[in-house]
């Protein structure tokens, strides 16, 4: 058997402490969900930061989140060009496929992607800088920018006003959808906003009835 | 504020989990790296299974590990076109802007996206079905068969065998991408490949030299 | 186009009235559960019998129920062997492709099938009837006897007690599927008795804890 | 009395439904129909989908249908061989013993029974699946592959040609009972076989003469 002298050690020792504190309850879990397939309830777009794993926030158990991320938690529109479209690809699986009941989009504060959407927004055409494909992706952003809600206690902090405002974007993004479309109005897919406060580990949660964010009474702490 | 009647409910008792037993002890995780920016050292490019949570399996703790997953763990190859490639966005992100080490593509066991590339490929065309984005991304896969071991060990198991040669594929995909050959080229960055045994949990890492997947010996359990 | 002249005219009118009363309010889920397939949460096993359809006695909408239906609502054990067992199958496809969640074995009072398991176990041998295919299947409900509860309001009817009985049974059969009881015991899916009094139309539930059927509180009526 | 916290809670809501609205009107067809027990003057052979509930469809009060539904609604060829049979079991019950007047075999659009006997039809045999019932159970469908219309009208659409091949089939089989075939030559059995389009709600009917699926003039809306 060869070694693995140069993968990380940092992942290998978190796998050992896996194997001997986590998996011994979830054995079975893997067990049956590998013999009878996954069924997971609930798909999560949320992002790539290291600081905003959906597993983690919601203590999830192995096969209870479809997770699909990337810079931002973004969806682009739906768009059926025959091209390569790797987070509308997961979309489709998780809801059409696995038959998730509800779809959460989920940001978080301090959003690296949304920082960077406003920087170049602002910057000078030479500092834009070489980051084409970063650039391009959250240029799905800029429709976002008409969903900040007149609301000074919103508006005080542009970087969240924009993160709150890139989850509503991205719902109606995924609205676009006409199989999510079709299926939120029969009632069969429900569609979530959240956002996490990475500094405090506060959830705010989307009312869908006032497009606000707020943290809700039953989780408060 | 508002109640949140329709969020689903096991996500926020998860949440009350999180808060109750996790947090107290990464609180301060939180606050610093909101404060101070995220600095993982690692990007992991992982398949959206429910089964297959990076942080879970390598048990991570907050900002450890920047995460981009999709059906498959899949990455185009390099194609600067100018349209919207959430993938390569987030390794554009991790690799340039967060100036990640260690770059680990990790597929699994029982992977549906393999499944069904395998499935597609050998059914008659009025059977292919309607899921157009899945379908098209998988089609990124259709290279990875000439990576096939001739290992009758490998061959064996025509899934797995797949599934193996597409972890092989999408590091080659990686080296498309200028700064990412480069960087290797220096030594400033590694690219690995790791395949986790959904059943078993089992975790199998490709052997640079001889190009196989083995458990290597300081992982064994 | 033809006529149809012998098709029960009965049946003619009730879809004539599906058309203009019920179908308008459900085209939509019918259109677009047609374009992105089934996706039930739960599954039933009923008696055929003409008084206890689940659709109405739920009051359920199209693709709410996925529905197996035979003389008494019994499953056989799982048997392996290679024969075509119509109501495994259904079992098998609610369960591991359709992911139901919920698994509710529902009898129902005044059971034809019941009722000639009584008879033929206490009739003279020339009088068991031609009916093979009846008698073999409602042999099932052999066992069962065994789980009739020693309650005198129970066994006061004696019809009755054996149709409780037959739901604990069916249901302690569906656990000797292996693929049910593990995901039983993982969480992911509920099995659940109930039983329909076609006189009153009222509905007993099976209680988990005492073995009991009661009316629960919440639905009394 | 107890709770039933763990009863589908949509069920529940479903019967109290049920109560308020639908049972008002239908009691003494219950009450009536309790004391003197059922008499239902026609059978269906139905598929467990959840989007073709035979009295959904067809309007139907208590004690109208006598149902059995299993996957892709079949019947096996009579086969006296004293094992388990419940589809034969409720066949007999409904003809024997209730003495149904017409049986009515309905297959349906986008049947996954069917689907799935396509698909595995044309599968390499290493991805046939591990599901052992639904594989064994739909290969009754393979004689029906010979009774597909040559006509160009029905074989463009593979699925639905398959589909009504399997309506024609499953009549042929009940015409292997003894006992069916001799009351349908003395005028006291009818067999009939529908095909409901569950995208369109439109229900075709097999014209005994021709052997086509038509929408009947006296249905059309």
């Amino acid at each position: 058997m060869a070694k693995a002298p140069d993968f990380p050690s940092r992942l290998l020792r978190g796998y050992s402490t896996f194997r001997e504190q986590r998996l011994p309850q979830e054995s079975s879990r893997y067990k049956v969900l590998a013999e009878t397939g996954q069924r997971p309830r609930t798909m999560i777009v949320g992002c790539s930061d290291s600081r905003a794993a959906p597993e983690t926030i919601f203590d999830a158990a192995p096969g209870e989140l479809f997770v699909v991320r990337n810079v931002a938690a973004l969806v682009p529109p739906f768009t059926p060009d025959g091209e390569h479209h790797g987070t509308s690809a997961a979309i489709e699986f998780g809801v059409l496929s696995l038959k998730v009941r509800d779809l959460v989009v989920m940001g978080h504060g301090r959003c690296g992607g949304i920082t960077g959407y406003l920087a170049a927004r602002d910057a000078p055409p030479d500092l834009k800088g070489h980051t084409d494909f970063v650039g391009k992706w959250i240029s799905l952003l800029k429709p976002a920018e008409a969903l900040i809600c007149e609301d000074p206690a919103e508006t005080a902090d542009r970087q969240r006003a924009m993160e709150f405002a890139s989850i509503r974007q991205t719902i109606a993004n995924l609205r676009t959808f006409p199989w999510i479309r079709s299926l939120e109005e029969i009632g069969e897919l429900e569609l979530h906003g959240a956002w996490f406060d990475i500094s405090t580990a506060e959830l705010y949660l989307l009312d869908k009835e006032t497009g606000r964010f707020t943290v809700p009474e039953e989780i408060e702490v």
